[in-house]
């Protein structure tokens, strides 16, 4: 609720149109809604045309459905991420739009009317290895569902940089990058030296030993020597997915 | 060097006008200098418009002014970072148009004359305590020096809410958010959650104990339950800075 | 034994009524019970009104089972905690008055007969997401077995502050609060600086990759910029609600 | 700013006695004062009767200086944490009421005229060690600045139990304890097996070699095997303190 | 091979009762056997009169049974620890003298005739809680199998400092004390402060969240303010016992 | 591609043998086949006679058939490590000359033609103890596909010094020794100060504990106390096995 | 007060010789002295004929001194160790009799008239290297003060192993072995493995980089593979000493 | 002492040249000469002809000159590491030949008439950064002490990749390459990629935040994935040096 709707909330109080309990009870009536074991917030889909998430991870198939429900009900859409294969099959059972993506264990649901104006800009999704390919796959996914255009560049990894330099041009077109690398993390700082774009960086669990289930990727991604390099959580192809649809928006906040 | 440039190169070559050693040698002949001890890389900064930054960190009084002379000397603009004072000092007094900012222990030498289009969004940064100032501000003349307007709003951590409440307007209307904050870093994830922009998030080394000189408030901003907030390196205003303005520049890389 | 009844002990020693040596015996006969793989002290539960406690966790059925048959024997009441389901039901099935809560896998055998003079303030638990809720109810289950009120708050993370505001007079007229918040666990900064009242933050190990099971929450949780939270160990619901029970009891200890 | 203000205000507009748009200056005039670095927050201590705090480390003597100038000039009282010896003198040249702990670094300036009505119960606080009196200095400082009566236990580590034993009783009698130890931390689970009374840990950074700057006796309180210890930030003399006396007050948040 | 060996060696050579090829043969003919995965080393056996020690984890059944076989052909006694269920009870039929301690996870097979002269003094072995008990156990067989007499007193932890205490004689009138806890692990520096007999302290993986598998109560031990404590590593009851009895022996190496 | 191939390639469009676009594309045209989830990369092994080597782990049995079916198209040999077995049963079913070392967990398909003309230095692997017998037989089997003569030395852990010292000719003769110990890792400094050869030394997650999965071994070896101690990743047999076979080769880089 | 004299205490009020009242106060009246900072407990140093000790690190001059004059006062021999020179000089002069250690740090100021029956065996203190010296002093001095013969080797380092060797029969001759080591800390798996008499091992802050101020050293002894190791804290010379002393008096606590 | 040695000593006692006695003593004789604080070991330098060295962090400046007076009256060449300048200037004055080098902060002093055969390979050393000189050039020194050729490249980070490029041929030719790098480290997986050659990587202490003093480069360098690259402890310049020359010299030890 923004100052231009208090504003006339608190007009038509003085109208006599509204009562003040009447009004303070508006200003409470925040849009979202308690399942009992989760509040949905609806504000933020309506308001912005994203669709709702819903983190899969550690909660129950029946907990997924349910929210989904009440999601889809309100018209927004809804992708779900880090999805049980058993609980993404029922979501495609449930909802006829659904389109679930194995690789990345997500499961997009369109909503039924609004396409979304598309942002001219495209986001390149880069990987260093085959291993990296889920967490590439759940930012790809995340950022088509906010609208952006993604290109796909997948094991290109430092150790045969002539693989990379051919898709220098790619690199240089994009309005942003999202480079996925596990091991060493060196892609996010040669790739950040190419090009004078925003870089968002994903460390992935992926390696052995004192790679430590991705932090030597995080602190080397942390510590880039090329400028522009931001990062997320290790894994967190959907917090990268989305970060770059953000800055792909080329506009600020609309609430 | 990119194909537009090898494929002219190549004609020329078809053509009789270059010889092929020639050629070989101007492939070779990379826009960067040797002092010796550093290679000054003139390239990024002549084409992108962005000044050439000089780390100061673990570099001599002397170094910094020979790096700077050369940098000048290319009619590029320069930034200089994380200096002594001293040295600081011995920069202003060489360069006439050189801009000291003591509390963000930058120097800033812009171009002589080739004016910067500025991008029309604007940037805010946001500190959540009076101790993380200097990083602020680091954040904020790297970004003035790469052409954005920024917004600082200062001292708004999370222990007294009303007072970030207040700006919320100021935070609605930005491109992107620059959150700096130490101790447990929450600021990044409250202002996440009340924006749908991208927000950069530096963890300071604010604190003490199980801080452990950023620590905390770095792996806080990495864990962050708002969904686009991406983080640099622990006190790196610069960084953050850099990639603000990235961000709010709105283009694909030019190069 | 307190100085009350070694004050006693020494006259009936001096009046002739009993033997140095018997003296010395009850001197040493303290009130636990060794069943040959666990001490059972039951002076605890005695002095306080308290409900002895098993952590179930890393013991057997049958050794459940058995020191639960000592404390009932003794007519305290009893709660066992971090259960196995079959545990529980084992419990369920032996004990008639055995309540089990399966999210939060206690059970509790209220004493037969002497009900509790409850405190007269309230516990507040308040959960972060969804995932958190079996931490939190281990809280609420144990501090209720104390004898506290308890008014659970759940899914409302700093990501949609929103959702917390609404709860705003609740929070007001707690005793204490319970934080049950994982990945950056900013709840219980954001919480402290609301109120002027005792916060108890439980992180968990919700999260993943740099939330290392739980400790981004736990750092995040000690550095708090508000005063008046205490922070305990990672997923520990019953020490929490432990905790914020004897906080609500408002007195000195009994003993 | 309460839903009693905010009614209170409604029904103003309602009545004609405020134009709506004084009414929304008024919900975001929020008591606290800008100094430009600085926020300074009257709210709380005007609702709570606690002084105002300044945390002094990482701020300049001027700083310090002009905060207390606008806290004292509020009326209220003002409590200076993690002061220079030079700024604690600077304090009590310049305000006549000052009182400099030079042990806990740090300096009160009681209210002129508004006694605080003292709390029945007392803080027992308690140190390991000779080299954990700064510390637990700091707590005592703080607790008596919030209205509670506090004892001081000091030197009674586990390594010569008896010494600990002998203050029995008063352990007993205590409302909460604070128990303030480095090294490996343990006096605090063997009070917290003593009593039924809230414990509340601050690990200190005593110690050497493995002690990590206070981290062995950090993870020691949050593994505590007695039930009711809760801990804070190493070194937190202050925080621990003012959780204590919070939990003293034996009342909810009036605000 | 000791000098005395040497010196004999090189006598018969000067008598002529030995080729200088042989003698350098000898030289080299050291007492191990090699098995080609691993080579089993009798000297030390022989020589002291300790069993030959087999650490089970990591190998097959068929290896531990192989190297068994060698061992108990030697004619020494041997210990074999941390085994599969199912390798102890393949030890238990293969070797009649075998005796299987399941909660130790050990087998030990006692020479068939030479009775170790017992030493005169006794170990302690003293847990914290009931889920110490089989590192405790470890260390319990492996003093016993070393000759040593051994008194065992469980779940004496410091949260009921009482049911410590009253094993107080049975602490004092041992030669060498061993630890076993978990969690904080403040059992040791309680028990080192109590007595002056050399403690030697094992932590235990037991506990969760911030206890890392044991490094919290490591930590603790390491830091211990009692002096006397010395530690081994997390879980090694094993290591803890051997240190005991030799501790225990009371005499310097033999060999 | 290197510069006497540029030179040749720019001769020939000088010579108007070549139209600039095709050797641009030719420029382009790198050595490496895109499978869409992988980039192999045939230069490197066809440049140095080296095999192309498949990391099994992560990868779906089909993933590694089909980028071993592309390789051995090519006539380069090919090596495997990190298999699960029923892929390298496939493996061995699959091509005719497969070599499966169960221990080592590799699949060896060595080229029908060309035979390697061998190093006439020798690499000695050497192992602590029993179980680190697969890392160290991965680096035998990784050297051996290169083309290296190598010696095994197992179970010579330092607890028994006498039997490493029985090797020390073998030692002394080897061109360079890879060094494979968990737990404490002291192998790799004591065969370092026997030795002026260059020691590779592996660390193993061979230990419990303190050894937390190979950090201890990892941290004794990078602080070796002997000169010529180099270091690779935790477990990382193939890693010290190649870079032994490199420093075998004796000659700079061909390419 | 052991059980003996709770007993005559007990009799003496049984026979009238003693009030309860009084023997209450007897009960209490534990021997040690509260010096308002410092509770110097002499009970320990009556009993067991060892020195008091002063641990000097983060302790003024003027505390060191005065809980020397008490300890002094008392008759019992004192050891101040971790001391500035300043408070050794201030030592030195204060009392006659007291011997600094210069490399040490440690003051010693023996008793006057009652000497030590020394034990029969002997400690050797093993160095690694010559930095390791000061804490290696320390472990000297402290063991010398308890009354232990000590046999002192510096600088025998396993990257030159022969230096060790010929040290081999001081070694196995010894009831105890201290060994000091930084870096890889590899020397005591070594002597660990030569001989079969209890290592205490002591981890030194010697190196640089990853040995991470001793930690390398001191995971390295916690996984020591030979059997009989056991572990102090970082630079505890005092520690170890200490242990070697209880360990070689081969008695049980008299107390 | 090697085989042939013993042999020989054992003919001298058959042949009664030699008695018994004084062949036991000669087998005991090493050398190594004892300085009280330190064993200088003539016998490696002496056999390799390498220098030997004497590491100079923690040694006083006496200690370093008594030292360096064994070694050269031996005739040995002589490299002290980690030199204060003081240290330096004293050798320099001390010893005629002493060469002085500031950066690297080595003295080395050749010996007076034994010139090296050379090996025919060269060493490339190569830094990320003006930052990584000291201990690039630490490596440098060392490495042409011990008779290498050495190139030095610097200041070719992977931010600016096109740098590195222009020294492919420099690399391709090295017959072993030192890479030197903070930050991130990524430089040794890039070259490791280009190259065939053995990478000895050496992270420096370069960096800030969350570079951990060189962990990050330390990680990232242990994680490479290109293979061939092995690793040495932060800011170990000399052991890199020293490692590359032993693979530098194409023979195995001729001990």
């Amino acid at each position: 609720m923004n100052e231009q709707q208090i504003r006339q909330l608190l007009q038509q109080v003085a109208n006599g149109d509204l009562q003040p309990d009447n009004a303070l009870m508006q200003l409470r009536d925040l849009p979202f809604e308690n399942l009992g074991f989760a509040h949905v917030d609806h504000h933020r889909a309506l308001r912005t045309g994203f669709p709702e998430v819903i983190f899969g991870q550690g909660k129950t198939r029946q907990q997924v459905l349910d929210i989904a429900e009440r999601i889809i009900g309100h018209g927004s859409q809804m992708l779900a991420t880090r999805l049980e294969e058993t609980t993404a099959n029922a979501l495609v059972e449930r909802f006829a739009r659904a389109e679930y993506d194995a690789l990345a264990r997500t499961v997009l649901i369109p909503a039924a009317d609004t396409p979304l104006s598309l942002p001219t800009g495209k986001i390149a999704v880069v990987s260093a290895g085959t291993s990296d390919l889920p967490v590439a796959r759940e930012a790809v996914v995340t950022a088509r569902a906010m609208g952006a255009k993604v290109e796909e560049i997948y094991d290109v990894g430092v150790a045969g940089l002539h693989r990379l330099l051919a898709y220098r041009d790619q690199l240089h077109t994009a309005r942003v990058i999202v480079v996925v690398a596990g091991m060493e993390g060196a892609l996010a700082s040669v790739i950040g030296g190419l090009v004078n774009i925003p870089v968002v960086a994903v460390p992935t669990s992926v390696g052995y030993g004192a790679s430590f289930e991705g932090v030597a990727a995080l602190l080397a991604m942390l510590n880039s020597c090329a400028s522009g390099v931001v990062v997320v959580n290790i894994d967190n192809g959907f917090g990268a997915g989305y970060a770059a649809a953000l800055i792909n928006r080329d506009t600020a906040d609309g609430a």
